[in-house]
């Protein structure tokens, strides 16, 4: 357990920019240890300075891929960048798969660079609540952009969208067209699009489909007047067109003016307390008294003596 | 609003089958109808008698296709058979896209099948409460097998595992492979796989390596002893492999004993119940009150005047 001083000492050591400092206080974060408040305390006067970019999109689309080229143009500018790569919510397989790791190598020795993989599994909160925290250690430590990437698919397809100032959408042709896309309730939450694997068969189709749904979903839905989200068609595995995708993110970082910028991190910021306050009270129901009146509760609904309403009426009363 | 005497009318007419009156208690609970409690009492004791079968897997894998494929061989059999497609996380777009329910049209005249797109955005307590309530509507009205399907992806993908008696995972060669899957955290959740499309190249070979990983993933994962999670190959859109998969299923209910299924349906319960107490709360934070000092709280956060965990504590003192 890490006392009160040693975490002073981490985070002022992670204001320096020591990657192990940073490591460890994210794993603070992680592993929600109780000296988490007293992180974040120290933390929130420090963060709000980066530029944070989610990118999310179905599996194979080359979302890992993308990021690493994105790093790479980023340093080729002189930005400081931070990727998280967030494993949502599979309740069975701690820690983020070997593969997305493996293709980050190349910024290992970077000094400019920070990668961190991130499990969010049973955190309190979840995603919402523990993902917010690590960006802000990233923040203090120094990073003016930070990468999050979702690794695989969840609830965490649409609720990167709710962490990131600027959100990336990318699609492949032929394996998670546009309608698919549609589909997963990922089109309205792109700022930026990107048709990945632009090389393959179908990527102008992809690209003119998504156009087109685009400007379907997207009427009456309360856009910032003004941006028109751009496509931008990428082989980020041939690092092809990725400073075009660069600079539309760095296009829609300029056009949230101060206010813009102000309002979705306060709505971020809002969902984030939600989901802790929620946190705190389901912790409540795992206290063994709890936990035991649930459990007779759940069989006198599955014996069909109860319905589930009046049962929670029960549990809360 | 329905009134107390229409709502006793309504689930009689429905446990005498008539659709019209099934549809319209699925309404209630998808639009949260004042009337949803009673609905829920009168339920109580007419559900639990069918196998809920659950089917999820990456879009595009062909989960209607063959879904409407298994509706036809239940029906060969002389089964009743209830589908309720349910549209999971989308904050954006309401009901379900008009596809799937095309691809279900062959059924439309067949009095043996009830089928049901349902929109859980924004239910009290989200797919977690509203799909459980839906689905006792289906067995009160005397389906024998409830087939939940969700459309797109969302964290509906894992949370139909805990709809079902027993869960299918589709996988399809090439586009949604086993390694994304993995990913995805849905190879646990799987009671029996389904490698769709397998008539494409490579589907032996996502057969072998879901076998593979599914050997690895499940290594002390508390599997009910003896059940091997079968693979089972198809081409839904050819109904090829269609019978094999529906023996799969019936196989893996008769393999749940009485007991099985209860443990199972009590877990079930147990979280419908949470869902609907967090529900509850959450309810309590829209308050015109409470979700102003939820957004002044907000706004603190994001100036760097407050942490997140400190907010959380003084939205709920």
């Amino acid at each position: 357990v890490a006392r009160a001083a040693d975490v002073d000492d981490l985070v002022a050591r992670a204001q320096n920019g020591e990657p192990r400092a940073v490591a460890r206080l994210i794993s603070l974060v992680e592993d929600e240890s109780p000296a988490l408040r007293q992180v974040a305390a120290l933390l929130a006067p420090l963060a709000g300075k980066a530029h944070v970019v989610g990118l999310t999109g179905a599996p194979g689309v080359g979302k890992s891929t993308t990021t690493s080229a994105l790093v790479t143009a980023y340093r080729a500018v002189g930005r400081r960048v931070a990727v998280l790569a967030v494993d949502p919510s599979s309740p069975f397989t701690g820690g983020a798969l070997l593969g997305d790791r493996v293709r980050m190598q190349e910024h290992a020795t970077d000094p400019g660079v920070f990668i961190r993989s991130m499990a969010t599994r049973g955190h309190l909160g979840g995603l919402a609540a523990a993902a917010p925290q690590a960006i802000r250690v990233l923040e203090a430590a120094g990073a003016d952009v930070v990468l999050v990437e979702t690794v695989g698919v969840g609830q965490s397809e649409v609720e990167v969208a709710g962490l990131a100032d600027t959100t990336v959408v990318l699609l492949a042709p032929g394996m998670g067209d546009a309608i698919q896309a549609a589909k997963a309730g990922i089109l309205e939450i792109g700022d930026v699009f990107c048709v990945n694997k632009a090389d393959r068969d179908g990527a102008d189709s992809t690209a003119r489909e998504l156009r087109n749904m685009i400007a379907l979903g997207r009427e009456g839905n309360g856009d910032p007047a003004g941006w028109k989200p751009p496509i931008v068609k990428t082989v980020a595995s041939k690092v092809e067109g990725i400073d075009q995708l660069m600079g539309a993110l760095e296009s829609h970082r300029e056009f949230l003016t101060a206010d813009g910028l102000t309002a979705r991190r306060r709505k971020r910021a809002a969902a984030e307390i939600e989901a802790l306050a929620i946190a705190v009270i389901r912790g409540g129901f795992t206290t063994p008294h709890r936990a035991g009146q649930l459990d007779e509760l759940a069989g006198q609904v599955v014996a069909g003596q109860l319905d589930p309403y009046s049962a929670a009426d029960r549990l809360l009363g």
